[in-house]
């Protein structure tokens, strides 16, 4: 029979040390790291609101669901990290830049590799639906010297709010999509649509969790721009139409104070709106 | 456009203030306590460990396929609480008791209401497996007062480490389950067989983690019991065979000192072994 004196069985206060103190000497030590951390503060959570064994039954079932729910064209445990904020957080953990750097925000689900290469100013708007927008501005250094050749791989929804990647049989290929390289000037321009706010998809598990804490699905109206070029982190974000009604709450807590844009009238005529936005890059670090 | 100074965006710093200002006012006050914790919980983990995206989306990937798991025959997503220690912490939490009064540990997904009630000394192996085992011991208040009528629903695996219900076409109905009650002396007795040690099932992602971690997927042998009484907390337990090799490393950490029960020869010569242990209840706090 072993010592009992040496052993550490599981108690109510030493519950996090008799989990962890499991954990294989030959393990992996940043799994352990991770896991250790996430067993402290899992443990934790349970103390703080001392859950009852009816929640806990609720939170099984309600990741079991979640689960579920996932297929090729849902993933629900994203959207659930979505809307609790650590999408976000993640994001922000790891692309953290200098004052002045144009800041990321969340990818989202609807980017698609493979975009077409457009000229300078074309249109991406291919259903003939929606305000007209020119879309405008620079690719910039951080000493505001233009950055040539940079890539803009552009998307949004159209004017009922899908992106074409949701609506396959009814939106041409590649509609609101495209890929712009920026010239010795490090200036870019497009047309598309002035974007609409969207929901996510709320009619799973995680709507009902929304809707439980008194909180909308919606989104408010973005652009999405990854921006690379050689010698710069890739910044991967959204421009928001700066007087949108759902700004200040955004589902996904995707709006950042440096990414507005405010729609200003369309000065050629041949767009209603025109959104003007610099984007600065931050040269990779060469270590 | 609304006044940037009185909005809440999301930061780094201020990202659990940034989603827990938005559970709305007409929510219920303890989803609210709960979800609120959790989000500061689930940031304080991400920013302990700097997770990174791809991390992130191993996380992700995990979880999907965890609910995949999950059918009318498996709950992936409880074996995941248990091996974190999280079903036996939120049992603690739920189940405190006075020193003196038999500890609870986990349910387990086994237990199946309905068993027969069976005469005090009765055999409940019905497959012929197995080294025979006296199962005895007393119903008694914290006083030290047999508790009469006291209802004791115990299950255990066979000799082959398996409960009847996950062998439906191999074992009898009932194999190794029964229900008894006591008399005005407390006393409870019954025959079976010495419990053997299991693993759980360890095909899934759960088991996959176990390995990355070093951990293996077995449980000491044991005897479940709940046992109630009118005027008393039910207490839902195992006794567990006190020399079993995984005793210090149950993979969903369900012992504690007070549940270990030695194996003695049996002294009548029908059975091999004979476990004894006594129950003690706590009485039910009138408010």
């Amino acid at each position: 029979m072993t010592d009992a004196s040496n052993i550490n069985y599981f108690t109510e206060a030493g519950s996090v040390e008799a989990v962890n103190a499991r954990v294989g000497d030959e393990t992996n030590p940043r799994l352990r790291e991770v896991m250790e951390s996430l067993v402290r503060h899992l443990h934790a959570f349970a103390k703080d609101v001392h859950l009852t064994q009816e929640e806990w039954g609720v939170a099984i079932d309600f990741l079991t669901r979640t689960g579920k729910m996932c297929d090729g064209n849902r993933q629900e445990f994203i959207l659930l990290s979505d809307v609790l904020g650590l999408s976000m957080l993640v994001d922000a953990i790891n692309n953290r830049r200098p004052s002045g750097a144009t800041e990321n925000t969340v990818l989202g689900p609807f980017h698609v590799e493979g975009a077409p290469v457009r000229a300078m100013g074309d249109e991406i708007s291919l259903d003939g639906k929606g305000e007209s927008c020119l879309f405008e501005g620079r690719v910039l250094a951080l000493d505001g010297k233009p950055v040539a050749g940079a890539k803009l791989d552009v998307w949004c929804d159209n004017a009922e709010g899908y992106y074409d990647v949701q609506q396959p049989d009814i939106q041409p290929k590649w509609n609101n999509r495209g890929v712009f390289v920026t010239g010795a000037d490090g200036t870019y321009a497009f047309r598309g649509i002035r974007p609409v706010s969207y929901p996510i998809p709320d009619d799973g598990p995680v709507g009902q969790m929304l809707g439980a804490l008194g909180r909308h699905p919606n989104r408010p109206a973005h652009m999405h721009f990854i921006v690379s070029a050689d010698g710069y982190e890739t910044v991967i974000t959204h421009t928001f139409v700066a007087d949108d009604k759902w700004l200040t709450s955004d589902a996904v807590f995707g709006v950042k104070s440096s990414l507005l844009t405010k729609m200003e009238p369309g000065e050629s005529g041949d767009t209603i709106w025109k959104s003007n936005f610099d984007f600065v890059l931050n040269a990779v670090r060469k270590d």
